[in-house]
Order: structure tokens, then C-alpha cells, then sequence
């Protein structure tokens, strides 16, 4: 098929982009050499008068806003929710009309009256050379002080509408990363990298190069030269148990798979967060891989479980806790000692209590939300993989012991399954898992040993 | 710069388009098969159930809706008005919510609660693969029925409000047209010429190919195969004075050229309408066309004049018109008569009165929205063009008889008075015209003779 | 694969090549303003001297040898036979020197001595930009000139050399062509076709368009818009017996195909005749077919028959026919009637005679050189394909009728015989046919009703 | 221009030779198991039977030649330089027939019986996927041997006389390198730079991405991944005399450049040794790089000047010399002491011997060839180029040190006099200096100390 006259439109607006920013590192406008404050230029953008020159007034916009430092960048946050929230006298008037004849016409001016301002202002940013990469930045900008300015957050929930608009999953485009991808996007992967971290291009080429690794990234026309999200994946002979042989230096190429496994999924843009794409990419990940190897039969995790070592602290400070005995708990007194997986006699003991915790955890720990506590397995479940295994030990780097006492799981993604599983998720707080899962969390000791590795 | 590999973003969007088209011809479910009513799967695709699935139950919809026969269809837009509106008891309690405290977060929730339920609802028909075109094409079609439907107009505005968000100037991108483009969008150029019919391949590469000519479309990523809105360029030595020439099979090519004339702009997509990108369309073809010929001076186009013979008819029955005169009705008669154009006897004494019955048409006559009577003057002078001069007899297609009595106007696009001319026009509704077109409407039979051409 | 790095690089040529067309539009040198002669410039391009100008002096040489008219590229012609062949007393002193010492070292000299010195020259024409396109049309212009001009032959026989290494496979590039192909390379398609005229564009996009055809073309990267060869394809249920079917307007589009038929090879440069492409072009064309459909069993030809009215009317007139019987020649005089064809009456008679002659044809009749006398059986037999079945009136077209009195052949590429069958008919001369073919040669009427068709 | 089309061409070879690489690691045919030898094969290649199975044998040689150990490898290059030589009968034959009859066609069957049929094998063996490729590493290899096996180079003469005319000029491609290069290509500029060795992928892109540094290189079609040959070239806003500034990792970017400076220019494929595509490199990068700016005014190298301390070591010796005084070999005995460059003491006394010795070097010294005695300086003044400056201590790194006693110059390309230079070398082998360099030759010290920087 030659589609490449397609696949030049996105060129175009690469060359566009990279314009623009050579553009703006040469024209340096003086701020104080500007007459209306970015503030008046944002009303006159919204004005509608001078429409005709929207594209660059927006882009004045952005670049003004690009040179202010951290006061007034807060500031000009404060005044987009002060000053650009919906208007309330068209609101009222709206609201009297809908009292009066409540229909789907009145309905319909009280929906654009309730519009904070800003929304439409972000569109019309949004018509400036790399406008859309422009506000992913003003947002990330926004949810560094988002914690101390609650004021804010409704700032925050308009970005979060459009860019869940614009970066519909239906606008996004599933690439391979591999030895052939320009430099200029590989060393976004290794900056990136969140979960297992990339030591430079040599490691990133073991990750990506060899025939049994790969890796994915969604891409947004609109965004040049940034992934969104992406995620590596390993083919294995079978279902992974720990991190260390996936990432060694020195291995043999699998040349046989029968199992894909996903063991790092990296969010590239900070400003987007809360625009999930994850459970796409997985999936359309899965699909790739499908078509290019019928053989593979199994589609699994290897996971961190952040939030664990948290929990069981808490957990083992509980008087009475229903999850651990007292035994149990003498018992995990060894993971306060350095180096305690170091030695059979300090790991031993602790090997079998912290499996059952784990399995507990798991199960049965809720966040507040009554969600599982784990925010990874919140992420799989909700994706509708089932909790498949957990690997006692399986990551010994110092992230790893801190946040799980070196734990990590499998999720498993049976593409048959995925549906019911999210449905029993989704509906009844379900938590799908293996009865190897299952079973551990009654477990005597002595069953522990075996099916826990 | 090698951008290609952002290049082949888009190609990866297009076999993915044209991947599902193949799979649709081939796999065809039966109607009847399905329990589900469309109307029951789309309230499923809302509920957020079965997120895990929303993929493929998007594409099921829009297949099935794809299938439905003229009535089913209309019912469905029904649907889509009555059972996906906004949900009243929620924006009720919102609105109760907000009387109490009148805040920027009350306002907020009255904004989702006022929202459609069919917005959400086109947002996830967005994931299916193609979701875009096939949410277009149902625009397109429901505008087929909005004029006797007039119940159905909130749906398209709901349309409308995400189409203008998803077609954001930012996301589009302009293409060159030429005999190097793919004979898929080339066949399109044919079939989607409005102003100026293209008689198949040999015109189509007259307009296309040769020095002195351009083509610009603008394209959307996830639109494949399908220009949005293209123009028609032809490069002069002087502003045009009729259609004929540029259209030529026989011509000399213009080897340094002066002038560049936009003689055709096509909107391509009806189910577009309202979403304008024309503006931006003419803007960036004018940047475009200056990198190349730095020398090009002038920016004009070859404009018809739709609506003026329906209002010169409707004028010449007006009793004493204070346009025209008892001597100008009595020498418009001869418009009346068949191929008056043809000969100089009913030709000539046309002439006068006519220009100056279009001048006063251009600057006085408005329609019931105190806008220009005619919608290509609308169009251009919204542009910020001003109106440079009129052309006699430029048109001498059936269609240019028929629509304007052959006449044709430039308007001029001066890069420097755009944002001028634009908000005279966006705020005093001025009619921003060059002197001769104003002279003429006080002129004597002389003068006209002079300036008309 | 992320390869458009490399697929960019042939952008560059195709680039560079646009831009010389389009300089050598404009700057046009008075042929009367050159000081030097083309013979001058020649031997200045080949004296080493000015190396450094070799680029723009091939150039120049190429752009004076375009303007020449027909008597002075014939004088261009004779002067690199009569004064850019071997240089005689370097070969006769290397000569001496072999026969003194006859090493690989003096053979190397007689070799390099013996070269003609246009060979040199053709490369280094070849340096200027479009070089090569500019060469292939000399030699074919030259060809034109070959009948009448015995004495050129060593100048074309040095260009078939060059070419033969430049134009070697390893360089040649493997495209589809289809409805997405751009429409500069589709209208040579047009032009090119050789076999069954295509009648425009509509003609055309029956053939690349549908989903049961295909067609694909060899391109050179040094050879800009410009096929080499083509082939087109259909995909069918069984093999075909006639050529009506498979152009046919109106038709059902085949679901599941069981075979490809090449029903059309064209050769699109005579410049580069006598380099043959054709038998990489089938089998690489099946290799890639095969990768997208590898249920198909089946390859294929329905190929027309130049040569064989010419031969039967040879043989008609010949006393004693070893092949015709005096029964058969009267039977075939129906043959010299306006649309025999047409009417059982004179159709029926001429059926059974004409299909056993035409085995004979196939497998005894020989031209001068003892090689079958059809030129299309050369080639496939050549390429080790079979003789499979005869198809009577299946080509019903005047050409058809003239040139085979309607017969179609099918010559079938079986992948395992392939190599056996060229063997044999390399070195046997052995005409590989199906036993249809072969039991024709003495079949009864009776016998032949059946199996013909 | 919607070239892409043609820029897909080159994708497929390049996925043809990926597929090939792909396959050829996993189907690995034990050598033991095949029956013929690699000789045998060569033979069969070439008897032309079997041609239809030509592709299958060339690459089945072509993987048997790549498991070759090196005992095995040089027995096959002793047997393409015994067996495969040219066929002695038929050229005696040949040159008998020219003998009695001397004319140009008896004149081509000399040289046709005179080639060696090792040419028409290495053109059959081209006919493998990534044939070429594979050829110039058995050049490489052939090479690494040739020191001590005279006999071979008529071997190599023929791969030399074949990749003169593949890789000519019309046919290679010139690319820019940046920092959107695929990381396949931009490990091996890494790995290829001879001049000034890249030190990882900071260094790399130090020298790639700013916006004052160029990198380009040459590809050719039939090559996969792999540079011929490349420059860098640093904007600068004069001539530089030392190469550290280019170099530095802290330095400021230049925003207006007058100069542009080629300081690194490496050959990538050893096996393509003595073909030389270096003076169209510099020519088509000048030409690039004026049209994207065309500010531009001067074109020069920071060269090393690799040979001259070895002649002046030689030079030193030589009683009675007549290029150093008595005077000049004792302060030139400096040059004997470690780190003699780092303090005034040792360096100052160096400084204007050495310099006008170096005058003598370029202007006078001579090899056996009658050719200048530096080789870089040989490339550069046959390209047309003008030594234009000395740079004293310019290189401090410890080859520059070792080679040049850090010495390095300017060759100057300046566009109007390149063809007249390269005449005035070719003809007369002149040396074309600036005056500077000239005066040098016999300044007084108090001059040197002027003018050498």
C-alpha cells in the first residue's frame, strides 16, 4: 500500500514544529517591551475580535507565558480561574430560562453559560505552531502547585476535559521503538524510563535491539517528537519470576517465545496526566505482536507492587492485626535489619508470613476509595487482567527492596477473559486472581514453599 | 531534517483505516443477529461498563449504524435527541447546588450536568478505528434531514461543538496537490470541486501540473484519504479579469509571475459544515506560496457572485427601487432574454446599469443577519480581503449566467490590512471595497464604461 | 521496522531529478553560443583534465546532445563508433606484450586496451544529474537508427554492457502499483501497457483497484517516475481461458482466490532493451503475492500468441504439409473470411484443425536460431515455466484475432519445477508441456472437443 | 513536491535486506552438508545453466563464502585470481582474428575474451539480496591480505574496475546527519570517524544537533545502513586555526556564520578503497548547504597534515640539507622532548623553523609519484582547493602531536577558481597556495611570527 503521501502530513507538521522553536530561540521580544499584559491578550484572543490574526495572538500568548518565571506564571494560574471561570450573570440568566421551560434547548445555553471561559481560550491557544505542546507544559507548570493551591484544581479539571478530547485514543498512533527510531526520540525513552531505568544507549539497546525484545510508544500527531507512553516488552519461554534476567547484560536471545511479557509502562508527559491511554496501549500492543508472532500464547506483567512495603509497616504496627499474627510479626522484624534478603537466615523466616501478607494485601486492602491499595494493581485490574503470580524476591535493587521487600508480581492478560474481568471489577469491586493467589492466602507454611515459587 | 519517522506516524493511521475498511467489507453480521438494539449499545458504550471493551464496541455501533436504511436512521438521530440530552434531574440538583452557593465549582458541575449525554457518547464512538469519519459521515447525514427536523438541531450543535474542538486549526495540515499525489486523493479533487467542474484527468492535470498552477488541501490525521478543503491557484502577470483564460487548454505558461489568484475553494466534507477552515486554509497557502516565490506581490482571488442575480431579480420588481432606476429596469430587461450575452445589441446596454447595481449589491445590500447579502462577500470580507474590483461578463458558464450574469469580483488579500480590514468588518460591519468599486456606484454611464473594466 | 530513514535517500535522487528538469526548462543555452562541438566537449569530459567540472561537463554534453535534431545525432552517432572505440595502438602494443608473456597482468591490458572508449565516457555522462535517464534515451534513439545503420551496432552493444551491470538486479526495486499510487507513475502505467491497451483512467483503476488484481512494477533508484517493467495480475478461481472475463467493466470481485494470473508484462524503456528483467520481476512478484495470500496454489499466464497466424498462414501455403492436411487447410480457409468468428458455422470447422496445429507450433515449430518460433513461449519457457493449456478464442480484440486467430495460451510457473524445466530447455531445447498439450498433437477431432476446452 | 512514493523504493531494498539478514541468522545449512564446493558453485553460477535459480545460487555462495575461516577464504581469492581469470584460448583466438582483420568489432571480441570471468561472477553474485554489500566485504577482506599475496591484485583490480561504475556518482545519495538520524545510522558515524574520534553519543551529538554543526553524508541504494563516507562541518565566523574550540563540550553557539568548515571527512567502507567519491561529498555539501544559506561566503577544511612529521624526521637527518639550516636542526631538536609543546621554553625556538619548513613541505616535497608528499594535501588540491593557511600547535592531541607536531592547515574551496586550480595541479602540478603560505617559504623570523597565525 503506498500510503507514505499520509504519512507525509505528519511530517509537515514535525517541520512546522521544529519552525516554530527555531523561531522563537532567534525573535526574543523584550517582556517589558510589551505593551497589553498576557492577561489582556488572552481577553483579546477571546474577544473574537482580531480573529483574523488568532494564530499569531495566540502565539504570542504562549511565548509570553514561556518567559514567566515562577510568580507570575502562579499568578496568571490565579487569573485564569479567577477571572476565566463561566459567566455568572449569563449563567443565572440561563438557569432562569431552563426554570422556566426546562428543554433541551434551554438545557443547552445553560450548559455553554456554565463553560468556564477558559475552556474556549485553551482552544484558541491551541491554534498557535505547537500550541497543543504548549499547554501539556502549561499543565504540568499548573499540577506543580496544584497541592498547595486547591483554588486551582478547577483550572486543572478543564485541562483534563480537553486534552481528554484531543488525545482520544482515536487520535493516537501506535509506534515501534526499536535501533532504528532517530536519536532524538530514543533518548526520550531512556529520560523517560520510570520504572526500571535506562543506564545509558547501550542498555537501551539490549532493551530494544535484540529479536526478543520489543517496545511500543503511542504518539499524538500534535505533539512532535514525544511519546506519550510506552512500554517494553521481553518474549520469554515462560511466565517471568524476577526483573534481573530480563534486564542482565549478558543473555541468550530467546528464539522460540511462547510469552510476551510487559515488565516497564513509562507516562512520558507529565501535563497529561489523568488522560489514560495505558489499557489501549496494552492492547494494542497485544494485537502487534499477535499479528507478527501467532505463536505467542501468553500476554503477562512483571510488576512492581509500590505501595506494599508502606502497607505492611502499617499494618504490622496494627495491635490485633487480622492479618498478621503475633508470629508473623516477630517474624518480619528481620526486614528492619540492612541487607535482610542478603542471607538464608534472615530471608528465610520472612519468606512465607510476607507471601500470605502479600496475598492479603492483594485481595483484601482497600485505598479509600474501596479500591485495591496497590496503585498497579488498580491500573491491571482495571484493565481486566487477572492477578496471576507473586515472585518472593524478584527485584533485590534498592527501589525494589524499599517499596515491596522485593516483590513483584504477574498480571496476566487473557484476551478471552479481559471483558469479564473488568465487568466483575468494575461492577463488583471484584478482585480476579489465580487460585495459586487464592489458595497462598490460607496457606500453612509448608503449601507457602511450594507454590510461592 | 529526517522527520520521516514522524512521517510514518500518520501512514500507521492510515493502514489502520484502510485495514478496517477491508475487514468490514469482508465481515458482515447479520442485523438481525444481534439482541442488541443500537440504541441499547450505545447506552452500554455509556455506561462505562465494559470500558475494557469500548474499542470494539464502538466499531460495532458505528458498523451497525453504517446498515441502517433511511427510517431506522432517523429514529436513531430521534434517540440521540430525546434519550441523550442532558440528564435533567442531575442538572436539576446541580442548579439547586449552585443558588446555594453560587461558586466557580457549583458552576462546574451545572456545566457537566448540562452537557448532552451524547457528547460523551460521540467522544467514545471517537475509539473505534476510522470513529471519525464514520461520527462525519452521521453528521453529514443528519444534516440531510435537519431542515424539515428542526427537533434534531441539538444534536447537530452538539456535532458542531466537538467537530470544531477535534478540527482545530492546530491540528491540521496543509498539502501540496499535484501530479505526484496519490491517484486516491487526486479522483477526490475531481468529485469535490465546487465552484469550477473538473472534466476528469487531463483538466484535472491542467489545474494541477504545470508551473503556474498550485493546489492546496488541508488534511486531518485521522481522516484518511480525504482532503478537508482545497484551493485553486493559478499565478498571473496582473489580476484576472475572467474565468476563461485561467481555464484554457490551450495557454502559454506564465514563466514570472506577479499575481497569485485563488480562483476555487472547495469545502469537501458536508459533514463539516459550520466547522470553518477556510480562513486559515487561504493563510497559510499565501505563506506557503511567498517562501517558494518570494516575488509574488499580489493576493487576489477570482470570486463568483452566488446571489446576486436572485437579489438583482428581486430588486428589479420592487416599486420604485432607490437601486435602480425606471431606464435601468427597462435596460435589465434584456437579461430576460436568451443568450443576451452573445451579441452586442442586448449586451451593451446591459452593462452599465448592471456593475452598478453590483456595486450597490456589494456595499449596501445585507442579508437578515445585517451581513452581506452575498456569502462568498461574507466569506472573504470576514477574511479580512477587501473588495478590489468587478469583472464584466467574467463568467460566461451557465452556471455564471445563471448565479450572476456573468459577473465576477477580486477581492484582495493585502497581508498588511487583513487584521484591519477584518475587525472594520467583524465590529462596524464595514465594507471594506477599493475606490473604484465605490465610485462606480455614483458614477455616470462614462465612468463605468472606464473603471467596470 | 522504522525505515524511512533509508526510504528518504531515493527522495533525494527523485528531488535532485525534478530540479534538473526543471532547470534545463529554464536555462537554455543558444546551441550557436558554444564554442566547443559535442565531440569536443566529449573528449574534454574524457581527457581527465578538468575533473573537477566532470559533473557540469556530462551535463552540458547531455543538454547539447537533447538539442540535437535527427542528422546531427546520427553524425553524434557515427563519431562514437568512428572515434571513441578502442584505441588501436594501445591494444596492438598490449597485444605484443600478451604474446611475449601471455599473464593475467598482459591480459588485463589487452582488456582494458580493447575497450571501446565510449564506455568510459557513457560513465562519466552518467555523473551528471538524471545521467542515466538521459543515457537509456540515447540508446534508445539510437536504436531507432539500428535497421539502416549495420555499423552502430558496437555502440549499442556497449550501452546493452553498461546497462546490463547498472541495471542489474540486485539494484532493481519491487513496488505495487494501486489506487494509491502517485499519479505521475499510474499514467506511464497507461502509456506503457503493451498487451491489452487500458482505455483511461477508469480502465486503469479496474485493474490496480480491486481487491482480486494486482500489478507491480520494477523501478531503478537512479531512473526518477519512470517503471521499468510491469506486470498485471488477477486473482481468479481457476485458470482463465480468456482474456474477455478478467477486463470486463461489470464483474463480481473474487472472494477467495485460488490462483494469480499474469495476464499482461509490459516492458516500458526501450532504451533498456535487451536487459532483461522480466523473469525476476515473475518470481519475485509470486514471493510477494505468496507472503500476503499463502493459500494461493496456483501461477499462472494468460498469454497472447504473436507469432502463430503468421506461421499457420506459412504453412497453409506450403505443398505436402508435414502438419496440415489437405483436409485441414480446407477446413481453415474459413480462417480468410471477414468475422469467422462470429458464427458457428465458420467457427465450428476451424476449432479442431487450428488447435492441433497450434500444438505443433508450440512443440516443434523452431525459429533460425532453433529456439520455439513464439516469442512469448521464449520467454516462459525460458523462465522455466510450462506450456499448460491452450485456450481457443479467447482473445476476441482485432490484435487477438490477427495475431493468433484468437488463441490464448497459459504457461504455468510451478515453483518445485521451475529450475528442472529451465535446465531442460536450456540445455535440451525441450519444450516442457502438459499432456493436454502433447495428446493434442494426435488427437482425434472427437478427443480434441474435449480437452481444447 | 509528494515525492514520497519514490522514497518508499528504497525502503524495500532496505527491508529486502533486513528480511535477508533476518534469515540468514536463523536458517544456517551446515557447510558439511553441502556436496558442492563454494568453487563448484561459482562454476555452476556461471555456466549460465541454471540461470533461472541464478538469486538462489549467487546468495547460497554468498552465505558459504561468509562461514569461510581464513585458510579457507584466501584458497578461494588464490582460485579467483587462477581459475577465474580471463579464458586464455578464446582471447588467442580473439587476437587472431584482430590480427588479420583490425577493426572494432574484432577489437571488442579481444575485449571480451580479455575479461576476466571473475567480472561476470561478481556481477551474477550482485544478484543475491544485499549481493553488493557482500562484495565489498569480500573486497575488505581481499585487501587485508594483499600486502603479502601480490598475486591477488588482479582480483582486486576487478572489484575495483566494477564498484567504479555501481557506486558512481549518479548514483549515490547524499543525506544530512542529525540528531533525527535512526541511532542505526549514528553508531556507525561513531564508529567510522578516523579524523577525530567521536567519544559516545554526547560527543556525537555535540557535533550532529547544534544549530552551528552540519554532518553529511553519501549512501548508496544498494547499501543498507551504511555511510560511504562523510564530513562535519562546524559554521564559523572565520577561518579556524586550531581544532580545539570546534571540539570543546562548553562553547557558545555561533548565530551568524560567514564560514563554513569541513574538519572531519572519513571513508566508512574499507572495501571500497580507491573509490573515490570524497570531491563530489565536498562539492554537493557546499551546494546544500549556500542554498540553505546563502550568507555563506567562505568554504574551508581544518585538515591534519598526516605525513609531515615523518618527512622531517627524514628531512633532519639528511646532511647538507637544503631545506633546513644548521640553525633550524638544532632548535628542532626540541622536538625530541617529551611535552617540548607545553612550555614557552621548549616551544617558542620550534615555532618559525618549523613553520617554514612546512612551507617547504607543501610547496615542494614530492613522493615518487611526483605528487605532493602529503596525502591529505593530494585530496584536497586535486579536488581544486588552495592551501590558504598554517596553523601552528592547532592539534594538541596526541596524534596531532605525533603526525604533524601539531601542526594543521586551511584548504581553501573557493567555488569560481576549483576548476582552474584542479587544472593548474592536474597539468602542471602546481601547487596553488595563498600568499601567506608562499612568503612563508623565505620569511625571516620576525615574518613567521607574523603571518603563521
Amino acid at each position: 500500500m503506498n500510503v507514505s503521501f499520509f504519512g507525509e502530513l505528519l511530517q509537515s507538521i514535525s517541520d512546522r514544529g521544529r519552525a516554530l522553536l527555531d523561531r522563537t530561540r532567534e525573535r526574543r521580544v523584550e517582556p517589558a517591551a510589551r505593551s497589553e499584559s498576557i492577561i489582556d491578550l488572552c481577553e483579546h484572543l477571546l474577544s473574537g475580535r482580531g480573529e483574523a490574526s488568532g494564530v499569531a495572538l495566540a502565539r504570542e500568548i504562549l511565548t509570553h507565558y514561556g518567559e514567566l518565571t515562577t510568580g507570575p506564571r502562579i499568578a496568571f494560574f490565579e487569573a485564569l480561574a479567577l477571572r476565566f471561570g463561566p459567566d455568572h450573570a449569563r449563567l443565572n440568566t440561563a438557569i432562569e430560562a431552563w426554570r422556566a421551560a426546562p428543554t433541551d434547548e434551554t438545557a443547552a445555553e445553560v450548559h455553554v453559560a456554565a463553560e468556564p471561559r477558559r475552556q474556549e481560550l485553551f482552544r484558541r491557544l491551541n491554534l498557535a505552531p505547537n500550541g497543543t505542546a504548549a499547554l501539556v507544559r502549561m499543565r504540568e507548570q499548573l499540577l506543580g502547585v496544584l497541592d498547595r493551591r486547591n483554588d486551582l484544581s478547577a483550572v486543572d479539571a478543564d485541562f483534563v476535559h480537553l486534552f481528554s478530547s484531543w488525545f482520544n485514543r482515536g487520535f493516537l498512533v501506535l509506534r515501534r521503538i526499536d535501533w532504528a527510531t532517530p536519536a532524538v526520540i530514543l533518548e526520550k525513552i531512556i529520560r523517560y524510563e520510570a520504572v526500571h531505568r535506562i543506564r545509558g544507549w547501550d542498555d537501551l539497546r539490549r532493551r530494544i535491539d535484540p529479536r526478543d525484545r520489543r517496545c511500543y510508544a503511542f504518539f499524538h500527531p500534535a505533539l512532535v517528537d514525544e511519546p506519550l507512553i510506552f512500554v517494553e516488552v521481553a518474549l520469554t519461554q515462560k511466565i517471568p519470576d524476577a526483573i534481573g534476567p530480563i534486564l542482565a547484560v549478558q543473555r541468550d536471545t530467546v528464539e522460540v517465545a511462547t510469552t510476551a511479557t510487559f515488565y516497564s509502562i513509562s507516562n512520558c508527559q507529565p501535563g497529561l496526566a489523568g488522560v489514560s491511554f495505558g489499557n489501549f496501549l496494552l492492547k494494542q500492543v497485544i494485537e502487534e505482536i499477535c499479528k507478527e508472532m501467532p505463536s505467542l500464547a501468553t500476554f503477562v506483567t512483571l510488576s512492581p507492587v509500590p505501595n506494599f512495603a508502606g502497607w505492611l509497616k502499617r499494618e504490622r504496627a496494627v495491635e490485633g492485626s487480622r492479618v498478621l499474627t503475633e508470629e508473623d510479626k516477630a517474624a518480619l522484624q528481620n526486614l528492619d535489619l540492612d541487607g535482610w534478603w542478603q542471607t538464608p537466615k534472615t530471608r528465610d523466616p520472612v519468606r512465607e508470613p510476607l507471601l500470605r501478607a502479600a496475598a492479603y494485601y492483594f485481595l483484601h486492602a482497600r485505598n479509600t476509595r474501596n479500591r485495591p491499595a496497590d496503585s498497579v494493581a488498580r491500573f491491571h485490574l482495571g484493565n481486566g487482567a487477572r492477578l496471576e503470580q507473586m515472585n518472593w524476591l524478584a527485584d533485590g535493587s534498592q527501589r525494589g527492596i524499599e517499596q515491596s521487600h522485593g516483590l513483584m508480581v504477574n498480571y496476566l492478560y487473557e484476551l478471552d477473559a479481559i471483558e469479564k474481568n473488568h465487568e466483575a471489577y468494575a461492577e463488583q469491586r471484584a478482585i480476579v486472581a489465580s487460585n495459586t493467589v487464592k489458595k497462598l492466602l490460607r496457606a500453612t507454611p509448608r503449601e507457602v514453599a511450594i507454590v510461592g515459587k
